[in-house]
């Protein structure tokens, strides 16, 4: 019984993702899913990213967590559009919340829109919200063996950052067996090493970014 | 009608939690679900645990994640009864779980039965295992923000350590935020700093842990 419940409700998400993945078609907005472990230092890379842009491409971002304002609080200083979701409990974000920011948001036309998921490595890949890619980020002091742990989050990114490379000197991390792990499950993904401290890896990453949206645009906007 | 159906779902494992602890109080096991984020260091900790005791009490160890065998694998050599569950997709351990692999690993009587259960700050800490104490790890490179955001997880604990203290001097971490942010919740919580990497902290945390435990023998078993 619960199954066909739980079925049902994820039909329902899917709907929704379907709609929202429409209008971002009509708008041209290119839409990233960022999903990370707690601490793995999303919202530090969504500042380098809107540091970055630089206001040559509009932007909005949804703010997702289980409670606090802390991150909303950080992207507002910058004049960049932005909602905080809480979720209470909920471990991830679902379409139908991010149907309900689209409407508070209001992204522009051909803006990024960049939904900072809850802090999860199980919950937020199995949900889809209509977005155009999902964006992992892992990071150095998480250990290089979490590929292997967290399969259906590595499996289920289109690309990945290895964020807080400055650590690196003091960790035990074997970048050797952290590629091995992501390429198992998933042989071309790209993986970009970051630091958001030092501002190591930010340019490629977003210029990346920048490339992939407009090939998106090119592909599947009028 | 999926809420009666997660209650359902719900008071049954609630059923199995206390048939979980009254198992332990029969045999005197003290039991600890030690919860973190993914790279928070939990079999890390577990580890340094074990090498501490040292064989002066018996031992039991059950490893939960979404897959591999990586920390099961570090356990055993160290000698301790050990088993793995692997979850699949599933982001918590639940009381079921545990009370099969009690079965396999059958603890000897007033054995410490520590369970690592899956990385994740959300969903595990809503479902009781039958334990005696819960053990939240957190680690600098988190960040001081996450009792604003993981706020059910961090009032659930009834112990945290602050893990990988040897990254301070490399990480922005301001202690007072995060102690401020814990003490909110909870303001009689302990607080352990510990760098399983240096060692520091680890004796002060095990000696807690046993008294923990006499404690819990005094009152609970016969």
């Amino acid at each position: 019984m619960e199954i066909k419940v739980q079925k049902n409700i994820m039909n329902r998400n899917n709907e929704i993702a379907a709609e929202n993945r429409q209008r971002f078609i009509d708008d041209g907005i290119f839409t990233v899913n960022v999903l990370a472990s707690p601490g793995a230092g999303k919202t530090s890379v969504l500042l380098k990213i809107i540091e970055t842009i630089d206001g040559k491409i509009d932007m909005a971002i949804l703010e997702g967590d289980i409670a606090s304002q802390i991150d909303t609080d950080k992207i507002r200083k910058r004049g960049i559009p932005v909602m905080q979701i809480n979720t209470g409990g909920g471990c991830h974000l679902d379409a139908n919340m991010i149907r309900v920011s689209l409407s508070e948001l209001k992204p522009a036309k051909n803006a990024i829109f960049l939904i900072e998921n809850v802090g999860n490595l199980v919950c937020p890949s199995s949900h889809d919200l209509g977005e155009n890619m999902k964006l992992l980020i892992a990071s150095v002091p998480e250990g290089h063996d979490k590929p292997y742990k967290y399969t259906s989050m590595f499996a289920a990114a289109d690309a990945i950052i290895l964020n807080k490379t400055d650590l690196l000197p003091y960790i035990d991390f074997d970048k050797e067996v952290f590629y091995k792990g992501v390429h198992a499950l998933k042989p071309d993904v790209p993986v970009f090493e970051m630091s958001c401290k030092t501002g190591d890896g930010v340019a490629d990453f977003v210029n990346w970014l920048k490339d992939k949206r407009k090939l998106w645009q090119t592909q599947h906007t009028k």
